[in-house]
């Protein structure tokens, strides 16, 4: 499919950074980078690793002007046994292609992209840091190339993968975050984009989220965009509340992400026989949990984090207390078992792990 | 402010094609664009007319992940006298601004945006063609440049103008187009970025635009993504109607554009002494003009066509035929004051040009 991947090494090589030492979050690059074009008539063509550096387009190329772009996020985690493993990398093609297809972006093949990552990897594969909580970020995005200022889909594309080590989330483990619940920024609404790794989304988001840090919180909660009442998800992770015993997570209504870590943790919770339901979730039934004290735990997930708890909400200019501000049992437990998997400490019991 | 614009001619420049033959939309570009950058701390700088060419990005540059850009359109006519003329650019200098305050995009100054686009259209005022109906559009951008993979407002940006000369919208003047009114997907929602000239906006809306043309319609007619009642806009135009003698037009709701063509149509609709009324417009009051013929006449307007005639509407399977699909009075005369203002053959009473 779409032929072998050329491989062009980079001739002016950076030296290997020392990855003990702070590596912040998506600042440093390796040294390679994948990319593959896509031509109306000509499909996919010439996949190739080549050297990590600028990208040269006409000024008009659509994705300066309408935003024709989507997304993944990813890791790479170098094992105990110094191993070189991907986490659920078919999920994030899968849903590279459900994003595309919103976008009318042309369908890739799933197997080939992650044969593309696995790749890229493999080259760079002395940038996957040990040290723990660290990772290689994967960070694979297509945009429309065409040099046309008329408003429809590219005929061109470029598919490209650039990696970055970075840190554990949180540099010394968990550490519980205040979120403001926000009421009048909208990210999303059904039959729009919020359910696809859209460029869009991201840029409508920035507004609330410097919000969010003048009331000294790191994210926003999201509620939906038509009653302004039900939760959606949080900054970029899905949201989830331990209720009396039960775990809640909003279900995916439309415009929220379907987030891999999500999945994963609501298969976990499945497993260890807890009770967990994806339903719709209003802002006042959080309120009302918190008031009788069976709001035991909140928590979001995602790639970056895995799972962050939350501290607390602060809605209507009220912050609701989280179990009193500290990191909950369950939250701990998800948080130990899924970066134990992906450092190889733990059993990859549900066969997450794709070897490099 | 900003200091004085450096100019770099162009010295391998193209030809100048033949502009009274077919030119298209937004394919071919002048010799020169203008060019500026942000840094936080240093603000916009290096104002520069640089040869039309490429330009080059770390593949980490925000614009390609999170969507952070915005745009305006707007032409320069040459006039029957020969002059080349701006049409209303303080509005799209400001609309600039608004839509960068929505996308965390640091201001600009407006009177500075005006005096770059004179200058670069007097550089290449050659490609400003005279054939009836063209023009050449300008479309001034601004793109997050910052190379880093973290969710929040970029640290560097390029502002750009390109130019591109451009045929009348319709080849033989005015022609009705269909319309499907779409009740599924979302352009946008209160709270997000409809009113603002978003690159997102408009990635977000191509699959319904795809529908549109499998329904043999030119474009979609949004209803607003709450109630999917209100309508919104026509593709990329605002969207009028004519009932029974009163001209009304959607009320600005937070999710539409405000269009400079649309604001001009509703000034004159008022010298002409013309009742016009922005409200909210349901689908069923249009459903029910139709059935009782009261719609007279429906148009979009935008910077691309002016004035769009509406022919007929395509409404949960049933095509609304609107003045027999032919072209209405109001539409044709609205069509010729605001064409022949710009083309310098009507006075302009309301100081709407600039001479460049």
């Amino acid at each position: 499919m779409y032929g072998s991947i050329r491989i062009e090494p980079n001739l002016h090589s950076k030296p290997l950074p020392n990855l003990d030492e702070n590596l912040g979050f998506g600042k440093l690059f390796t040294n390679h980078m994948f990319m593959m074009d896509y031509e109306e008539g000509q499909g996919w063509h010439d996949p190739r690793i080549i050297p990590y550096g600028p990208i040269s387009h006409d000024p008009a190329a659509m994705v300066f002007h309408y935003g024709q772009a989507v997304f993944e996020g990813m890791k790479a985690f170098r094992t105990e046994n110094d191993e070189v493993v991907l986490f659920r990398p078919d999920q994030n093609a899968k849903r590279l292609n459900r994003s595309s297809e919103r976008l009318s972006i042309p369908q890739m093949d799933e197997e080939f992209v992650v044969r593309a990552i696995q790749e890229l990897v493999r080259v760079d594969a002395a940038w996957v840091p040990k040290k723990k909580g660290s990772s290689l970020y994967i960070r694979p995005f297509i945009i429309a190339t065409e040099a046309i200022l008329g408003v429809r889909p590219s005929m061109k594309y470029s598919f490209i993968i650039i990696m970055s080590p970075v840190d554990a989330y949180y540099d010394e483990g968990l550490q519980p975050i205040n979120i403001l619940v926000e009421s009048y920024y909208a990210r999303s609404v059904q039959g729009g984009t919020g359910n696809a790794k859209v460029a869009g989304n991201y840029a409508a988001s920035l507004k609330a989220q410097t919000l969010a840090k003048e009331h000294n919180c790191a994210q926003v909660l999201w509620l939906d965009a038509i009653e302004k009442k039900y939760l959606e998800e949080v900054g970029s992770m899905n949201v989830f509340f331990k209720i009396n015993g039960e775990v809640v997570t909003p279900s995916l209504s439309g415009s929220i992400l379907e987030g891999i870590t999500r999945g994963s943790i609501i298969h976990l919770l499945k497993e260890w026989g807890i009770s967990v339901s994806e339903r719709k979730i209003s802002i006042d039934d959080i309120v009302q949990a918190h008031a009788d004290g069976t709001l035991e735990e909140a928590f979001g997930t995602g790639t970056a984090a895995v799972v962050s708890p939350i501290g607390s909400l602060l809605w209507n200019g009220t912050p609701m207390v989280v179990n009193h501000g500290e990191i909950g049992q369950l939250v701990e437990r998800l948080y130990t078992t899924i970066t134990g998997i992906q450092c190889g400490k733990l059993p990859d019991t549900f066969d997450w792990l794709l070897k490099v």
